[in-house]
Order: C-alpha cells, then sequence, then structure tokens
C-alpha cells in the first residue's frame, strides 16, 4: 500500500504547474498573451506592487519615456519656480522684470539653470532663504538627474534579445517517426550562447467529470546548445513516450492545446542572461509541414534570410 | 568496520546545517525572525564588517536614508563653509556682507554651490589658497555625489521580489496521503522565473540524554517552477520516508518545531537574481486544512485575489 | 519496431547542432573566423537589429569611440547652434559680434557651455524662447552624457578576459594512447576561476550521397578547472570511442575539418562571467608534436613565460 | 587492453589540475599566498594585461586609490593650463593678473572649473581657439569624471565578502573515524546563500624517481550549504578512501602538503556572487586538536563570538 501512495506521489512529482489552479479552465483565454505577457490580473496588489515604478519606467516605450522625462522636468521646474517666487522674485538678483508673468517665467528659468546645476550666474539667489532653496534645488537636482539618467542607460544597455519564430509551429517527419518543431533565429549580430529552451504543453483534460487545464514538459532532441549563431529548429520526437502520440489537429483543437515556450541564454556582449517567451495556439501549428531551407553559403559566408525563418513547405507524415 | 564506519559518514552527509552548533537550543528563540532576517549576534566583528556602510544604506528605510543624505550635504558644506570662513571671506569676491555671521552664511551658500558643481559665480574664489580649496572641493563634490547618486540610483532599481506567503501552512489531504504546504503569490506584475524553493525542517531531539537542535531538508512535490505566474501551493508529501510520518501538531509543539524556507529565482526585468526566505513555527501550522481556490477566469482574463492567499477551508486528512 | 525508433531518437540527440543547417557546406569558409566572430550574415533584420548600436559601441576600438563621441558632440552644438542663431543670437547676452560667422560661433560655444553644464554665464540667455532652449538643452545635454558616460565606463570595466591559445593543436601521446590538445594561458594578472571549456568537432561527412556538415562534442580529459591560475593543456584522449579513432592529418583535411572551442569562466575581481571562443582548422593540427614546459620555478615564485604558450616539440605517438 | 588504456584515461580524470605543470615543485614556494593571491608570475604577457588599470584600481587600497585621483586631477589641469596659457591667458576675460606665474594659477583654476563644470564664470574663454579649447575640457572633463566616480561608485558598492578562517586545520575525531576539519565565520551582518566551498590537497610525490606535485580533491562532509548564518565546520571524512587514510603530520610535512580552499556563494544584498580563496600549509595543521564552541544562546538571541572562531582544545583520535 505504501508502494501505491509513493507512486501517485511520483506521478504527481512529473506534471508541470505554472501556479495556475487546474481546475481553472477558460476556452477563450490563452495562458501568454502575443507580446508574452501572462494573461492575469491581480486583485488586492499593494499600492508600490501595481505600480512599481522602475519596471514600467524600463519597459515603457521611448517615445513614453521621453514624455514623462518632460513632464518631470517641467513639473519640478513649475514647482521650484512658485516657491522662488512666492518668496520674492527680488531675491533672485539679475531678474529685472516688473511683470509678475514674466517674472515668474525667469523663476522657472533659474530653476532649470539649477535643477541642471548649469548655473549661469546672471540670474543668482540672494538672502539666506532663497539661497538655502537654491542650495536644496541644486542637490535635489543631482539627485533627480541620476534616476533619469540611470533609467536612460539601463534602457539603453538592457540586454533585449531579438529571437525571430516562426509564425507557426509544424508536426513533420523527423527520423523515421514525426515531430513537433518550431525555428528560431537569433536576429541581432551579436552572440547568444548556452541557450537553453524549455517546452511545455498544456491542455484541458476529463478528470472525474470536470475539464481541467493539464501542464506537460515536452522532451527535447537538444535543451540546448552552445552557440545559436543561426536558426535552431527545436524538436520533440513523437515517440510512444511523447504525449502528443496519436493526437491529431482535431484532437488538440478539441483540447484547446497550446504550447509554452522559455528560452534562455547568455548575451555575449556583457555576459548578460536573457530570456524570452512565445506561445502557439493549437491553430497555430500546421500538421504535415516542414521548414523550408534558409541557410545557403554565399562566397566565402553563410548567409541566413530571416524572412524565410517561418517558410514551410508540405511533407508527408511518417505514419 | 570499515562499511560501518562509512554508513555512519554517510548517514551525517544528508543532514542539514545551518551553520548553527547542534548542542545549542533555545526554546524561545526562533531561528529567522518575522522580517527574514537571522536571530543572531555576532562579538568582535571588525569595523567595517560591524558597520558595513554600503549594506546599511542600501537596505535602510526611504525616509532615512534621505535624512542620511541632507545630514551629509549639510555637514559637508558646513566644513567646507568653515574652511572658506577661516581663510578669510574677503577671498571670496562677491560677498559684501560686513557681518561675519551672514557672512559664513554666504559661504555656505558657495559651498553648495561649487559642491554641486552649480557655480553660479556671483560668488567666487580669489587667491591661490580660495581659488584651490574651490577646485577640491568641485572635485570632492562630484566624487561624493557619485556615491550619493549610485545608491539612490542602486536602492530604486533593487530588484525587490514582493513574495506574499500564506500565513499559515498547513497540513492538508495530498492524494491519497497528506502533506504540508504553504502558498505563495508574486505580488507584482513582472515575471519571476527558474523560481526554486528550498525547505528545512528543525526540531530539537534527544540525543544522549542533551537536547540537540537537528535540521533536515524536506523533500518536495516540485522544488522549481519555470514561471511563477501566479499562486504556487508548495507540497511536502508526508510518505512514509518523511521525517514527518506519524508527526502530530503536539510533537511539533513539544519538540519547537520550525519551517524555514528559502526562494531563489530571477526578475524576468533586467535578469537580476533575487531571493527571499520565510519561517513557520509549529504554532503556526494548521493541522487539517487546505487552502481555498485564488483564481479565477473573468472574461477572458485570469484573475488572482491575493488577499485570499491565506485563506484555508477544513478538510478531513487522509490516515 | 519503437524500439529502433527510439534508438534513432537516442542516437540524434548526441549529435551537435550549432543551427546550421547539416546540408549546408562550403570548403572555403571556416565556422568561426580569426576573431572570434561567426562567419555569418543575415538578410532581412530589421534596421534596429542591424544597427544594434549598444553593442556596436561597446565593442568597437578606442580610438572609433572617441571620434564618434567628439563627432556627436559637435553634431548636438552644431544644431543647438543653429537654433539659438536662427532665433537670434540677440537673445544670447554677452555675445556682442556683429560678424553673422562670429556670432554664431559664439553661439557655438554657449551651446557647449550649455551641454556640458559648464554655464559659466559670460553668456546667458533671455527672452522666452532661448530661455527656454536653454533651458531643454541643458536637460538634453545631462541626457546625452549619461550615455557616452555609461558606454564610457561600460567599455572601461568591461571584463575582457585575455586568454592566449597555443597557435596550434597538437596529437601528442598522452598516457599509453594518444590525445588531441591545445594549450591556454590566462595572461591576466586577475584570477578567472571555475573556467569550463567544449570542444566541438566538425567535418564533411558522405551522407546519402551528399556532403553534409556534421558536429561533434569531443570528451575532455577535465572540462573544468577551479582555478585557471596558469597554463591548462585541454586533452581529448584518442580512446576507442573517440570520433577521432584512427583519424590521419590526411582525413582530418580531406575532411575538412575544425575544432570550435568555447571557454567560460568567472573573472574574479568583479564575479563577471566572461566568455571567449577560439577554432583550429586542420591546418593548424600538429601531429606528433607535443608542448614544451612553459613553466619554471624562480625562487619562491613559479614564472610562466607566455612566449611558450605554443611552442611544441617533436614526440612520437603512440600506436 | 582497450579496457587498460580507458582504465589510465579514467584514473587520470580524478586528478585535479590547477593548471601547474605536475613536474615542478619547489620546496619553499606555497602556491596560494596569504593573501590569497597566487604564487605566480608572468613573462611577455602584453602592456595592457600587465597593466590591467581596471582591475588595479578597483582592488587597491582606498589611500592610494584617492592619491591617483588627486594626482590625475592635477595633471590634467596642468596640463590643459599649460595650453591656455600657450594659447595666451588674455583670451581668458576676468583674468588680470600681469604676473605670468600667477596668471598661470589662474588658468589651472580656469581648467578645474571648467573640468569640474562648475564655471563659476569670473573668468571665461573668449577667441575662437581658447573657447574651442575649454569646450573640449569640458566634455573631456565629463568623461574623466565618470571613470573616476564609476570606479569609486564600484569600490564602494563592491561584494566584499568577509570569512574569518580559522588560523589552524585540525585532525579530529569525527562520528568513529577521524576528519580533517577547519572552521569558517561569516563576519559581516548580510547573508551569504548558496555558500559552496572546494578544498583540493596537494603534495609532492615521488613519480618514477622524479618529485611531482599531484593535486587531489577532498571529498568534504558537506560542500555546499544554503544559509552561511554563523560559523561552518568544514569536514573531510578521512574514510579509507581519502587520500590522508594513514597519513601523519610527519608523513605530510615531508611532502610538503597544502591545503587550498575555494568559497563561492551569493551576497543576499544585491544577490552579486562572492569568492574567497584560503590556503593552510602542513605545518597549519593541529592534529589530535578540535575546535571549541564558539556560539552561545543569549536570551532570545544566539550570540557568536569571532575571537574563538580558531580555538581549539585537545581531542583523543579514533585509531
Amino acid at each position: 500500500m505504501a508502494i501505491k501512495k509513493n507512486s501517485l506521489v511520483d506521478k504527481e512529482k512529473e506534471r508541470q504547474d505554472l501556479g495556475f489552479g487546474t481546475n481553472v479552465t477558460s476556452r477563450q483565454a490563452r495562458i501568454i498573451k502575443a507580446n508574452g505577457e501572462f494573461n492575469v490580473k491581480k486583485l488586492g496588489q499593494s499600492f508600490s506592487a501595481r505600480v512599481n515604478v522602475y519596471n514600467k519606467l524600463i519597459l515603457m516605450s521611448w517615445p513614453k519615456f521621453f514624455a514623462y522625462i518632460m513632464a518631470f522636468y517641467l513639473s519640478i521646474n513649475f514647482i521650484f519656480a512658485s516657491v522662488y517666487y512666492f518668496v520674492g522674485t527680488e531675491n533672485l538678483k539679475g531678474i529685472t522684470s516688473e511683470n509678475s508673468l514674466t517674472a515668474f517665467g525667469e523663476a522657472f528659468f533659474f530653476s532649470s539653470q539649477t535643477l541642471t546645476t548649469v548655473g549661469y550666474g546672471h540670474v543668482s539667489p540672494s538672502g539666506f532663504l532663497t539661497s538655502s532653496i537654491a542650495a536644496f534645488e541644486a542637490m535635489i537636482g543631482l539627485l533627480i538627474f541620476s534616476i533619469m539618467t540611470g533609467l536612460l542607460y539601463g534602457r539603453f544597455s538592457r540586454p533585449n534579445p531579438k529571437v525571430v519564430f516562426s509564425e507557426n509551429a509544424v508536426v513533420a517527419p523527423y527520423l523515421n517517426i514525426n515531430g513537433l518543431m518550431f525555428r528560431m533565429v537569433n536576429e541581432k549580430n551579436n552572440q547568444l550562447i548556452n541557450v537553453e529552451v524549455s517546452v511545455i504543453f498544456s491542455r484541458n483534460e476529463l478528470d472525474n467529470g470536470e475539464i481541467k487545464r493539464k501542464y506537460y514538459n515536452l522532451e527535447l532532441e537538444r535543451k540546448q546548445v552552445k552557440f545559436f549563431a543561426m536558426a535552431w529548429t527545436v524538436v520533440h520526437p513523437i515517440t510512444e513516450s511523447s504525449i502528443l502520440f496519436n493526437e491529431t489537429a482535431e484532437s488538440l483543437a478539441e483540447a484547446d492545446a497550446e504550447i509554452l515556450i522559455s528560452l534562455e541564454g547568455t548575451d555575449d556582449t556583457q555576459a548578460d542572461k536573457v530570456h524570452t517567451r512565445r506561445s502557439y495556439l493549437y491553430e497555430e501549428i500546421l500538421w504535415g509541414h516542414k521548414f523550408d531551407n534558409i541557410l545557403s553559403p554565399v562566397d566565402n559566408t553563410y548567409v541566413i534570410d530571416l524572412n524565410k525563418v517561418g517558410k514551410t513547405i508540405k511533407a508527408e507524415l511518417n505514419s
């Protein structure tokens, strides 16, 4: 009896779990969205977890990032200008304007010259209060710009793998059996090394009358390559022990199947770890197709055509 | 006999050791404090090891950090102002004050303008000595602010996992046996990948008449997940080979049992390694409870309710 | 039959794949070029992938890098000078020049003083528009210099292993058989630790009448060393199970053989991962040679002579 | 015969190799010096490998580092001052001095104000050439200070494990046999996690009449701990399969034995990898001693006394 217990435990150990409850399924919802994000929403997050400023600022688009920087810069200057104006622009030597609007403008520009530490000096603070504020602003400016410039460089230097995946996965002949395959190319010219890929297959299964979502690791022909110099066709051989053995396009559609791909590697330039994700829904799997050749030697060089990453040709499956 | 020797050695190898002597126990002291720190105090540390400036400045609260920065900024300016004042404010061209207090104030503001490299120039150094000090201060200012701004950005960009643990661990039915379980949710929206958890069980044992603290690794149903997208219920199956087999709430209380959890993973945003710790004391383990469902599909999205991480319902244990 | 299928799959798993199609060979093209880059060209890259600014700027030579910085600095100042000039140099107080060329020059220098935040102030902006542009330029300057200085420090601090490889690999006697060997020395004085090396052998093979390029992992005597303090002679023992068993210099030349070497380790100074590559073509393998001694104790120190890394002496091979 | 060949190859694989030739021994020279550096000198290094600027600047002492910074700052200013002086100080508006020495001094201070971007402006450049030089210097200043401040922060934030080793290793009773042991304590209050230790034993051996240096990995009771919270006594059990079985203090002295220790782990604060080294010469091994208790519970806290790390008491060895 002890043996039976352990065998159940052992079997359970082999299952994959993405932290999704198994009793939750939704035919419409794919787990990984097209942009690689998980299709999930969290309730009850703390403010800092929900906003997650740093992550947002690193990941947002460049135009949005610069808009934020401009808005922030203008706001900070507006605030300090208001303070200088409130304390009295007569404490800003060099401001001659008697018009209150233009005086505010000059206070604003003085603020910007202090915040950026340009400090031309044609306007300069006088009096204890205004001088103190300016001394404070110069320090704050250095701190603020360290965040801004740190983010800017962090975004600029962020290792950002550009892995092009074939638009479709295929089930193609493989040796004397068949295999589930997809193809990837490193679009950049820098090297990715020690690239490792893992593939998880998920589908709905009937379990005691309930539809449950199950996850299975797909064993691969090769799960790691030393160099990802060119194209890599990842193959799951559909052997008799494969979960896909005897499955068809129809049975996968029926079970709402999805293939989750996770790729990790090291960017050679600065030895940074990189990571990317992709998923194929059952409808993105072509049966009886194989990938067309993508590489050709031209003169003394190997030439690879990125436009052909997803190009397939018909191929009769082994039975 | 050699065999007997080796078997003892082999047995010893399986034991865990946290660097705590085994002959030391204290019923009142938990090993990991509520805030995740080890409950330990070191005598005879060197000054630099005890103070450990960098770590302190990275880990202290934000208000405290800013207070330190302000205090440091004011102190440095005070020191340089004193030097300028001592050398003679007549060497600071542009200072007209004859009052010694306000002259010191102007020297102070000149110092701040030099330290931050604003350098308006309405006050400027003259004479060899004062000019030299100002040249030195400007350089020192750049160095000091590199530390300050480096720390600021280091704190800001520090990967800081926000993993919410269930308030209690439970002993719940698991397959046809029982399991020790706790649940975790990644509170942030960024991804943690390759998350690995290890669980150490410690308790007092009678060994040759002495009470000793012993540590055991608990084998887990799954010790690593590829993605930590949502909730993860970590399970130690209480099989016949488990150290918890035949234990009860009473026997754990008697033995002052504690469960130490260590979680490691990689933050997806910048591929940073993250780490967090947690412990459950025997009194935080609920027997005959299981975790309630935390996830529900709403429209095309999976919704997870963080308030329910620790929510349990009664469940009859397998015998 | 299932067994036969699996045995084919298993055999395929052992093969190496560098992402090169197996049906592509070119006698003239070596896979890794002399400078360690892959000999590959990609068509259809996106603009950002092709340009890959960050990588280029990190990897280019120092003179080129400084030329780029100078050109960029001059261009930015030229652009802003043009804007100031267009708006009207009368808004730059302190410019007295009536000559339009020298006025442009003064606008240019004002721009440089703003961009670098020097801001002497003998020239200063007046009027809303010019002041706004200057405020904008000072901010842009801080952002631009954060990229430039970040790149500069990134290049400067980049862990750059200087591993000297022997000019030739050798096939030398090894114990009572022979071995394929090459020798490496860490030229720098800092430590490389946990150094791991992997060696891939590739050659042309006749497969169903087609010439295909095949890749094989060579098993090593030692594939990792804890410390790479001095010279390391990497050895592939040519046992009966080796792919090189019974091969000769002639058969390797015939098959256009190449040995690809990848070395990874950790730089001790900042615990940075480092990586380097090397390849030997068949014509760079010396048969019946062994490496000469490179190390000698002098007084209380071990002395290693880098000029002898590739020095070999004749040695009769075991049959 | 093939089998015999392979068994030799297999035996060779188990040997350790630190890149030292095996036929080189020197009774006086220990391999790792007291400060953790390898006792090695390289001839024929390239200039950049020998100087290795970045490493030197990161690892040198703080006083030396600041001395370098000061010297560099003074030199750069001296150079630019010379250029301004040569071009003519009449182009530096605001310099009134007619004495050539004090004019040079003013040029020097103007240079420092430009280099640091303070730019008070009481002295300002005029004329195309001087203005150009100043524009160049301001840019150079930003670049230079990015190196200086980057190095400063790199040194400041560098994870620097402070592991205190016992002054001696001991051979002490261990279970029913004996063990070679040494003790380590993490002196700092931050956590080291996933700490792994490896121990290499080296000695002279007679091999075909020649004295050769041989290296052996010592198997450990525990080679990794999850947390290095306190004291860790590393134990090599001297079983019958140990290379130390039947060895004595005398035989180790005879063979010039040395134990090399390498420790790696992760600093919890920023998830940085850390690494440290240590060696014990045969004369630093105490036979028949064991380590005294170092830990005691005080109130609700565990207290560890760093002064007792190396404290041993006599203990009769098992025979």
